[in-house]
């Protein structure tokens, strides 16, 4: 765990967001939060020295990765410096006395809504609206004195804001994990089991993945995530992030990287970061 | 192009959703339309016989996937037949002589707020509210008399239900393409150049997408698109979606699926159709 004592971490969000929870479980309760209000200002507010760190969520183990951060991680120019994994328990919060069958509409956060659409569903609840952050959607509810509404937000948010649970574990799937990033302005070197993040987009020839793969491959450097997005203004063009076990201080990882770079037109090392205890490394061997 | 003159033609949305622009584009207008509430009621209607096919959308080349088009089609038994893709135009549409100063909110389907989001910002507009679909936004801002909000959906479905457009080509990224699949009962034998969709989940062991990989890049079968989603209940486990250049009818791609058997615990071919003349292979030379 990165020391930062008395530091101050942004995340996105309102007090009691998700993010918030996993800043405080990474760095202790000491730190001051900088709840920002979209992702990009998390990613500004380090990159001007109003925060030491943000705290960033990059995927769900349900709704798989959460783009905007990705897209995000490209635009600016942070280091990942750890990661986090929180498991996420989502409470369905309303006014005190609100009873659900009087609820009509359902905001949270777009990852979380899809995270309990079919506990929406079976709630008989008609509407899922998408707001900002969990949080945000509780103290919307709150400060509009909406009660035919309800809010997907954690215990704390609900906790935090004077509000009342009216379901808990309401995630269709309570194998609900998510993975967080700390980027920081300047990279580090890890000590132990690592990991590094990296993207990359091929020349555009055949086999081109499968040449990029066999950079790793080759040297039996174990990949923990492969994700492909769309790049703007260029249909069907893609960028591929990609997580490997190991650190740039290998020199293993650092010629595969140096291999890979014959095969892309662009190529970016987000950071290596020790790897989380509880991450376990996903279609590929730990 | 599939003959489908007079066959009842399944798709999610109202009236006027850009799916059923694409189902008339790919069928001609002879077609019936069967407007569906959910993804999952058109799969259904074809499982059923209520339609001979469905239209899907698969992925935006803004957005990206549409992951509950990939997970239903994990979670059904139909074939993909053909695709075809559609540049999307979004109109920002309210009722006749509203302003746009006065609109408070817009809703739209999240893929379509997704792709405008810059454009609402822009315009001033302070809550985006995810909806079913976007024709479906159109009619609900109409049907519930709406005055202070705007929908984001096709010139068409503006058309259709009598409201004015505010702005045309509302999207941020004017290279706005989705790319629809058909799906159908039965798989069909292919002429010409043509494609393939397949998933698969992989043993736990090194290499693995590697290895994968290696049944394309040694028969020199060119991918289009690679895409992974997390497994539900198993958390950091990933079904890869692949689509290659070839029909399982070739014996080259077939040898290719048989040897990516030995590497995987799951694998499903969706099926092999007419590659559409205009869908560049992305990553991948074509």
């Amino acid at each position: 765990m990165p020391d930062a004592t008395g530091k101050t971490i942004a995340f996105q969000g309102e007090p009691g967001a998700y993010s918030e929870i996993a800043a405080r479980a990474i760095y202790g309760l000491e730190i001051t939060s900088l709840p920002c209000p979209t992702f990009k200002d998390a990613f500004e507010a380090v990159e001007k020295g109003t925060a030491e760190a943000a705290v960033i969520p990059l995927e769900n183990s349900l709704a798989g990765s959460i783009h905007q951060s990705y897209d995000l991680l490209l635009e600016h120019q942070l280091h990942i410096i750890a990661e986090h994994v929180l498991r996420v328990s989502h409470c369905l919060i309303a006014h005190p006395e609100v009873q659900l069958d009087e609820i009509t509409r359902v905001y949270s956060h777009p990852q979380a809504l899809a995270q309990c659409a079919h506990s929406i569903e079976a709630s008989g609840i008609p509407q899922a609206i998408a707001s900002h952050d969990t949080a945000g959607s509780v103290r919307l509810v709150r400060d509009q004195g909406l009660h035919d509404a309800a809010a997907i937000a954690s215990a704390l948010a609900a906790e935090m804001y004077g509000m009342s649970i009216l379901e808990r574990e309401f995630e269709d799937e309570k194998t609900n994990y998510t993975r967080f990033a700390v980027l920081a302005p300047k990279p580090i070197t890890p000590e132990g089991p690592s990991k590094t993040s990296i993207c990359f987009a091929g020349k555009n020839e055949p086999g081109l993945l499968f040449k990029c793969l066999s950079a790793f491959a080759l040297r039996d450097i174990d990949l923990t995530k492969i994700e492909s997005r769309p790049i703007r203004g260029v249909p069907w063009q893609y960028v591929f992030y990609l997580d490997f076990c190991g650190s740039m201080e290998d020199e293993r990882c650092e010629r595969a990287v140096d291999h890979l770079t014959e095969m892309t037109t662009f190529l970016r090392v987000f950071g290596s970061y020790p790897r989380a205890v509880n991450h376990r490394a996903g279609g590929e061997a730990d």
